[in-house]
């Protein structure tokens, strides 16, 4: 056989340069409400600040700062004068970067960036073989490696499903060091207790080594508020442990709303806004300059059933509000996300999930938690639905990167030397030198003919993202590793194990 | 039994205002170039104009007209110095009304305004039951009633896919004659002859009377440029029929990038532009005043076959800078639409679509050709697919329409007299209030619990739009019509197809 690369060969590693490791976008943002709105929002923030509050529950410490700090705090409400929260606010960095071990995987959080990154917290897995199952160790380790091979993910995440067959109380040791064996981008720790989140803290210590991680920000948690207005101390401990490592905290206020927050929009968007500030200012009490990453996460609801609803018009509207707020705020935003409530990687999947991204994408979050993999409303995730997503998240990369060239090539007045009028530009010099890297080319789309597609067995996208995770998993090569370290995490492992009862609650 | 209305009946009778006729939208625009940008792109348009032209074939009359304004025209090759074309654009109405027979149907066709229209031009068509056919005069006109009744579709188009059993030379007067007689929403009229384009104003002229014809728009042409840069007779004569006759016209060029236009999207994009407002200009030269409506269509490709390939990066992020490009014109756009390359109602499916459409609703095409029902590239007619895209319009209409609203309802402060922090909004006086009309309700999406869809079936989204279009034809019922008019309108045809030989291509 000729050792010889073929032109199709050549061709292909001609025009495929490194996928970039986050996005840093050229496109402008979309504003969606006027200033006035912008006002009577943050004006309703304020108020809800300093005339509701927010509980600080099972934390007295907590309690502790916020009265150190001079805001009014009675028994464990906590509220805030006009003004006071902003200004801690000010403190937490409008970018920072989270360094990755693979250094070229380190993503830039804030600012005009965003990074995409898996599913989180499902309880359920699902692909099309095995059907829906509780997740385990191996569903959790195979996802991570698949999205180590994902170019459009940019980041790890960490609960890309619940390993179920693992106790709980060693679970968090299992997830953190599938992040750091099998991929190299970054990811996050644990959040549940506090002494998890120290684990995962101590084993990023490990990989990275105490200097890089007394100076960056090497790994973060993320965390819900218990809306309606309440932070118990899931959130204050892990803000404690991470921020007090100089490390980031992602909170996020999950709505249902009608259920825990107005069923109003507006109202739902101020309250999740009002907390998550509440915790940016907390998480600066605890380390004035740590990385934070306000959060937002708002649901409808079914007129039928009461059941959470998902890519409808008041979230996709609010996906792009809150991005205002928290770009006049300047705090780096989490958002959005492929999110949906079907059960299965079907039409109504594909669509909630495409305007609930492009909706992000457009307002602007930084860090997109769920940006590929999530089904029922968070309950399962897809492996079918992981690829799907994956792929056109590529889509919403070329778009945020590029935007529209206008140089003399992309305007082609040279092209109309070659094309008359009436004429074709298929095969002319303009379209040869620039047709290969013209078009984003969807792996997951199949735009051959109804014949061929027919004839290739009439395939459904589920069933070709089965068939492309399948050959992903046979393909997969774990990155390299300094066998020291890997040793150090395992007896990290181990000896915590040891010293951890097994416990499945 | 009572007659009592249930509870239920009365809370559903209160909620269902009177669909909108059509989109007036009250969200801004998502600019996504710059003033330089926009520059760029006008002053190539004027440079393909002034330098390369266009030809104007099979229309000597059309080159007189072209003559008589001052064009440069040799041989069949049509020029204009910069500002010319821009100049004879003025006169054409930034807006008008299309009158439909049911008045509280018609439609404002510009400005702020949207319009979304069924897909146009399938030979083929699809559903679960009967799978992929030609398209028949049944599967026509059942099309036309599901159009009728579905509240996210303004205006019933034509083609909704072509009855391939009527001969083709009758073919315009059957599908002319279902749009007027199965619904009452406005709709299109034949162009692929002048005398069928004849044929459709006389029978407009019989349905609303000349009075009403002669002052209003009541029926329009649409047809596409054959690209690059040629203009054949079937379009200037539908714009000599349609606009002569003061009705209006859609000129769309179709630029599959990298064969009809460059494969680079801002040559694409010039192009279209500069073919569609050379037709503007014509119409204007026709009847000053004459409504036009300038249409965009790009594709993209694969890199694989060649084959077009629909909501990739490159339209979508085109559909919005044609927005911007008509605006500053000011003549009202036909772009977008639910386009995909997939051959079923799956997940690629609605993935391309939604981000087509999305892009569609932030850049404010006034006409939306192919909103609903497209699958294949425009080859196929798929019924669930009507349903389903139909239902996702219905929340891009909600999005368009309301906006955010920030009264102090819907801030709902009054909401945290009755819920304390920590506390449930479920059954709060706000949440009882405000919850039926809260969130949108999409039909098509399952949002209830994995046990519950398992339960009824384990259906997914093309199964349960299937139900819904075998229910609705079923629940139809035709709109009432003068029988007069009905008799003239199918007198008016017999004789017709009695002059008109048999021919079948």
């Amino acid at each position: 056989m000729s050792t010889r690369k073929s032109p199709r060969t050549a061709r292909r590693q001609r025009q495929a340069p490194p996928a970039p490791a986050y996005i840093k976008r050229v496109m402008p943002y979309y504003d969606a409400v006027d200033e006035e709105t912008l006002e009577a929002l943050e004006d309703h923030v304020d108020w809800l600040i300093q005339e509701v509050g927010l509980e600080f529950r099972e934390n007295p410490a907590a309690l502790e700062r916020w009265k150190a700090a001079g805001a009014d705090v009675n028994g464990t409400r906590v509220r805030a004068p006009r003004g006071m929260i902003r200004a801690l606010c000010k403190t937490a960095p409008s970018e920072f970067t989270q360094v990755a071990r693979n250094p070229a995987r380190s993503v830039v959080i804030g600012g005009d960036n965003q990074v995409f990154v898996p599913v989180y917290g499902p309880p359920f897995v699902r692909d099309l073989e095995k059907g829906r199952r509780y997740g385990a160790i191996e569903d959790f380790n195979n996802l991570v490696k698949l999205v180590s091979q994902l170019p459009s993910l940019h980041h790890s995440g960490l609960v890309v499903c619940e390993p179920c067959d693992v106790p709980v109380s060693h679970r968090h040791l299992d997830m953190v060091y599938a992040h750091m064996r099998y991929g190299d981008k970054p990811h996050l720790g644990a959040i549940t207790e506090k002494s998890r989140a120290e684990d995962s803290v101590a084993m990023a210590r490990i990989l990275h080594g105490d200097n890089v991680v007394d100076q960056h920000c090497v790994i973060m948690g993320n965390v819900n508020t218990n809306s309606p207005l309440m932070v118990d101390k899931v959130v204050t401990e892990s803000i404690e442990v991470y921020c007090g490592n100089s490390q980031g905290i992602v909170v996020a206020p999950f709505i249902l709303g009608g259920a825990m927050g107005p069923v109003t929009t507006a109202g739902s968007l101020a309250q999740a806004f009002a907390e998550a500030m509440m915790c940016c200012a907390y998480s600066q009490l605890v380390k004035p300059g740590a990385p934070f990453v306000l959060g937002n996460f708002l649901s409808s609801m079914s007129l039928k059933s009461g059941a959470p609803t998902f890519g409808m018009p008041e979230p996709v509207l609010s996906n792009l509000i809150i991005g205002q707020l928290s770009r006049r705020l300047g705090v780096p935003l989490r958002c959005g996300g492929s999110l949906t409530a079907s059960k299965i990687a079907d039409a109504q999947a594909a669509a909630e999930s495409a305007d609930s991204m492009f909706s992000t994408m457009l307002g602007g979050a930084n860090f997109v938690l769920h940006a590929a993999g999530w089904l029922e409303g968070g309950l399962c995730t897809g492996f079918e639905k992981l690829i799907i997503d994956a792929d056109r998240l590529g889509s919403y990369q070329k778009i945020l990167h590029q935007g529209l060239d206008v140089s003399p090539n992309a305007l082609a007045k040279q092209a109309y030397d070659d094309v008359e009028p009436a004429g074709h530009f298929l095969g002319s010099a303009h379209t040869m030198g620039n047709y290969e890297t013209a078009y984003y080319e969807a792996q997951m789309s199949d735009s051959e003919s109804f014949e061929s597609w027919e004839e290739s067995g009439a395939k459904d996208t589920a069933t070709r993202a089965f068939e492309r995770w399948q050959q992903m998993l046979r393909d997969y090569e774990a990155p390299a590793i300094d066998p020291a370290v890997d040793e150090a995490l395992l007896d990290y492992i181990a000896r915590r194990k040891q010293a951890l009862p097994e416990a499945w609650y």
